[in-house]
């Protein structure tokens, strides 16, 4: 075996930050590249995690008086081009389906065959197909609000993917909803952000700044864009969950019109918002370190590990059923309002082997069981958020009896040490050059790292935006709604302007 | 408006059975034929339905060591063509991607554009994406057996289509597993078959008959189909689900192998096995009348619908809180382990066009409300499994405390009475004559109905079936693993042969 490096995952973070977070993605198990292009699979310890999401927002959804429903996973090329910018955000990258069946030609290779009147894409978003439906089922004011989810896949042709992040194939939510007035359905809007920022901060223990969008980065069809934005270990920051007032421009295009209490026929004002697996590429980059994932255990799979450490065949069933036993008290408590989820890892392999293995996967707490352990009554307990070595003797009751509360703890340390770590790297900018030496790597050797969250003053000129990007590279990436009536000047033209976030961005 | 009909539904089953079938999912608000051909769109009512046939076999997966996972939607179509006999059953019916953007043409009209090398096809099923995965995944005795499933959608481009039964595209689960011997693989197709079967007749109160497929009706690549077989209220078949033995074929074509505990290099073997939206096909047709859905309590996605009668503005307020009490209070009892599901309905509409919607919605129990009601203490109770007249003034108190086994006594009762059905609807065949007089409809009015079940002696000759299925439209559904072992004539042609159901069928 080839020598053992000081950390589980390499390279570190600091050596690699791109190949680090892949190489914490194939170490946990969590996914991995198909043969086809851009297209990721999802393997079963990374799905858990996003059944986790799941279960979670859809009941935030559901309390909040939305209903899931199913929409065709086919979008006919003529909907898209109803909404002008719509189209030109998404034809620029889909999946194309022009044929209904293969045929095999004379050299016996399937070709395409059976080809379709009018062309189909698979949906990037449901916008458009969701409208034509909308204006089916809505008619008076008594239909509204209409309050619709859709769990599914969507496609977008991305040039270059990236796990989780960046897909071509990627699995959301994408809720849709149509009301009488503006200001409902930008009330929905907001509802929405802040159910995702509340989300992300206490079940993902990710910290998000929730803002709006600039025009450059609005979605395709908006009137205004919310989102969350989080930062990444790099200091990057990621779009984590978006929200979209709509305003009437998809209710024009697709024909959502009710009649009014008073008679009167008008166009409802509708709104999207969406999640997906990008959430997962979040969850990596805000808590794990360099042996690998880290899980804040409110979404984690699994929260104990039991490993049995058998040195002697005389004393392994001794040890087996302790493991048992342990697994059957630890089941009895409850975090979160349901059971503790216990693994136990009885698989033919050493003890320590198997404590790496489960490091790498994120599991909140490790539990060691050996012969000596069992004479003194006691386990070795590993946390997940301390040092892999550091491990500490409980007796057994005691551990079991404060399960709950070591995993609040951990949960409520992942946040605190999030917000930590962004607040050191987000800086008041106040002129161009502090902006620019913000943004400026200082290690050769880490060329990814640099300053963080830059909060300043922008006047918003769309021009001027676009400038900097290509420049900087770096983006705004929301003007925070905590301190959007604050009137500050633009560092850059020192014109009237609005605090924003700058920052490098996935 | 128009004059009351007898019943909710026009046309009723014995009408027109195709068209009751339609209107019973309009009526109830299920489902409806999006714009995009043989695609449909799942609504509120219909996708809560999926998700509760999704919860309860979720579990019964993991509970029997099953991992959830995710593949790409898409399959190169190299793949497709490596197993022979999977290319000749999927080929001819798929959605074919072969462009990955569009661009405007000179008339402003976006065309396909940017050709892929390969075209990719949306997956019908997965065993070969799949395969190409689990080949990587397994290397050793030790990684089996695979044990996976995943929830998705799949496209097959069928020219006929029917809501639920038979859509281009479905939801649905596939599983799909890997063992070290036939045995193994053999045992987990029996006991996946087991488990649909479970679940048809404990979940959905519809009966089942537990075979396996003869080679005419076996899927593509398989070794064996296994099938559950129901009894619609047509007396035609529905296939509800099917399990494969996939034997080594998949293996073989996608290089599924493993070093054996004896350091020998091994083929595996694998299985698949899926159930999909069209359960909910299934459930309609087992259970509706012509007044609409008919939802067996453990699947409903409410168990009871509190409706307030208002006939006078100055009761009105107290008749609510009446009702708000009451629903707290039936949501403090416990069904099946979890809280009674309760609807509240405070529409502006009149108690008794409420009524009739929910009746048509299948809900299990409406509870009616009025001022005279309250004076008693008592509360108006309609049970779904009664005429919608037959009411009952109950208690209070009394009907809170009895919920749960009057729910209880409705599921039970629900598959009791398919039960019925299917035994008056199923005969031993002895003769030619018989057969053909039991398939014969005796109803001109009624094309549809005829005999239903036969239960007869069979050659399995492929071509006889072949003649068979021509002549009469009729199929052997099943050799019923139940009489497996029984040795029985053949009616046809008195050679020894099994004991198999044939029926027409969806």
């Amino acid at each position: 075996m080839a020598k053992q490096t000081k950390t589980a995952i390499t390279p570190t973070r600091d050596e690699d930050y791109p190949e680090w977070y892949q190489q914490v993605i194939k170490a946990a198990d969590l996914a991995e590249n198909s043969p086809v292009r851009g297209c990721m699979v999802i393997k079963p310890w990374g799905y858990a995690i996003w059944e986790n999401i799941q279960a979670d927002l859809d009941r935030r959804f559901k309390e909040t008086g939305h209903k899931n429903a199913y929409f065709p996973l086919f979008i006919p090329v003529s909907y898209l081009q109803k909404e002008a910018e719509h189209v030109d955000g998404f034809a620029k990258e889909c999946a194309v389906v022009t044929h209904s069946r293969l045929e095999a030609d004379a050299d016996g290779k399937l070709q395409p065959a059976g080809k379709l009147e009018e062309p189909l894409i698979v949906r990037p978003t449901s916008e458009t197909i969701i409208g034509e439906l909308f204006a089916k089922w809505v008619k008076s004011y008594r239909d509204l609000p209409l309050l619709i989810n859709q769990w599914a896949n969507v496609v977008r042709w991305e040039m270059r993917t990236r796990l989780f992040l960046r897909t071509a194939e990627f699995l959301w939510q994408e809720g849709h909803t149509a009301h009488a007035t503006a200001e409902e359905a930008l009330g929905e809007t907001r509802q929405m952000l802040d159910i995702y920022a509340d989300f992300a901060e206490n079940f993902m223990a990710m910290p998000v700044i929730t803002g709006e969008k600039t025009a450059a980065e609005r979605f395709p069809g908006a009137d205004a864009t919310y989102a969350i934005e989080a930062m990444m270990q790099d200091r990057k920051a990621l779009q984590a969950g978006t929200s979209h007032f709509l305003g009437q421009n998809f209710a024009k295009s697709s024909g959502i019109k009710y009649l009014s209490a008073e008679g009167k026929e008008e166009f409802a004002w509708t709104t999207s918002w969406g999640v997906s697996t990008r959430l997962v590429g979040g969850l990596i980059m805000t808590h794990s370190d360099d042996d690998g994932l880290v899980l804040p255990p409110r979404i984690a799979p699994a929260h104990v590990v039991i490993i049995p450490f058998t040195p002697k065949e005389e004393t392994r069933a001794e040890v087996i059923d302790y493991c048992l036993d342990l697994k059957q008290a630890l089941e009895g408590q409850t975090y979160m309002g349901a059971p503790v989820k216990v693994e136990f890892d009885d698989r033919d392999m050493r003890g320590g082997e198997k404590a790496w293995d489960w490091i790498k996967k994120g599991i909140p707490v490790r539990v060691e069981v050996g012969p000596r352990d069992i004479e003194a009554g006691n386990v070795m307990v590993g946390r997940r958020d301390r040092a892999p070595k550091d491990k500490q003797a409980l007796g057994k009751d005691k551990f079991v009896g404060s399960i709950s509360s070591l995993l609040d703890e951990m949960q409520d340390g992942m946040l605190a040490k999030a917000k930590k770590f962004r607040k050191e790297h987000t800086r008041d900018i106040t002129t161009e050059a502090e902006f620019v030496e913000f943004f400026t790597p200082k290690n050769e050797k880490a060329p990814e790292i640099h300053g963080g969250f830059a909060s300043m003053g922008f006047c918003c000129d769309p021009e001027l935006e676009e400038q900097i990007a290509k420049q900087y590279k770096v983006t705004v990436r929301c003007i925070p709604n905590a301190t959007v009536n604050e009137a500050v000047a633009c560092v850059f033209t020192g014109k009237p302007g609005k605090r924003v976030i700058f920052a490098k961005s996935y």
